[in-house]
């Protein structure tokens, strides 16, 4: 438990929410070594100078509105971008090596991350702790019921979207006001702006790799906006009224 | 409105709700298409007599506890198979062809059933009315927001898995007994025998395609069971109380 002294009225929040992916247990790490692979096997189907990472992020990105997120959604783009940016040279068994590459990061492990499950038996001893993630239903299922903190979470919910429509409705969901939640996330675009928008309270918790269609600017000053360096100091920023 | 007369009480049924996928709107025949798609462009890279369609499904069933149900990983799993039963010599092209087909199953208009439109305005008068179904998150929500008649169901439901399970913990949020729900689908081991097991009414109604994979055998004489050949019938059976 946190050494910090509570108010006689209790939490300052009723549910404190987090995203998975890279604030929970790595994920992008994954991706990040699966695009590395990809350039190495097909940097000997194109001339020198392609970017081939540039390549493989501008299909996802066209891709993105049909596939959605995921690691499947990525298999299928970088499989499309190696037939195209190869003009169709590349081999048979590069591409069994990329469909070897999307079913290892659909099989792997969960891997949390340093402190996580300290941090979530401390906060779910006087909260409703709950975890909001998008991507695919199936592999997001799979890591939350194998993390070994599944039980500690109130509430959890898959979403399309992490936009103010959507959190706006999880939060009728969970029965709770805006500004009684906060969530915590390593996602300024999706896990801190469109909560700031809707009145709840955002804490970021910065992960080494940050998804390039994820980037966007930090709202600095912004009142009800916390960052931290570690998720270790979620508890204290919490109990502390984000402050 | 139907005919039918309703006693002092109201409706039998608190929550209708239905299938999406070969109950609301066509699906299976699109995944029929592409099979053969796979078969015909396999067929020169294979000896005479290799099973193509069982190769795939054989492919499919391999990988659902890791990939799950829905259109993207149908299509990582019939580019395995194309590159497995031809021994690596499927040619790019034919891969390409084999992703196009991925993306226009899962960029294709949604076609409603004949009936539907009229069955759901019917019951919607006098019931929530709600979707559960499994499959892809951004597919399946896609299809909904797109159907036509998304603003007349209560409740929408992608599940991961249409279990005993899952169906209870779909009936709780609705916040409805299950002596008061109904399900309406096309397939006996999705849409009937896990809300037979739980206590609910199930009414199954027939589409000309079913996957191989979601074979099961007809309750035949369960009293909350109901078989009728058209969803045309379904409002009938709902206001006679599931008789």
């Amino acid at each position: 438990m946190s050494g910090v002294t509570l108010g006689r009225e209790g939490p300052r929040f009723d549910v404190v929410a987090f995203d998975a992916d890279d604030t929970l247990w790595h994920s992008e790490d994954g991706f990040h070594a699966a695009e590395n692979a990809f350039c190495d096997l097909l940097s000997t189907f194109v001339a020198d100078g392609v970017d081939l990472r540039s390549t493989l992020t501008a299909t996802e990105r066209k891709n993105l509105p049909t596939y959605g997120y995921g690691v499947k959604a990525f298999g299928l783009s970088m499989l499309e971008a190696a037939l195209s940016v190869s003009q169709g040279r590349v081999t048979s068994d590069v591409m069994d090596k990329l469909l070897g590459i999307v079913r290892e990061l659909l099989s792997a492990p969960v891997r949390l991350l340093p402190g996580v499950a300290e941090v979530i038996v401390d906060l779910a001893c006087d909260h409703r702790v709950a975890v909001i993630t998008k991507g695919d239903l199936v592999h997001q299922s799979r890591k939350v019921t194998t993390c070994g903190i599944d039980h500690l979470f109130d509430h959890v919910e898959i979403v399309l979207e992490k936009d103010p429509e959507t959190y706006s409705r999880v939060l009728r969901e969970f029965d709770v006001e805006p500004h009684r939640f906060c969530m915590v996330g390593n996602s300024v675009k999706s896990d801190i702006l469109p909560v700031l928008e809707i009145g709840g309270h955002a804490v970021h918790v910065p992960y080494h790799v940050l998804w390039e269609l994820e980037k966007a600017d930090h709202p600095v000053g912004h009142g009800r906006f916390g960052e931290v360096e570690s998720i270790a100091e979620v508890p204290d920023w919490v109990r502390q009224g984000g402050e």
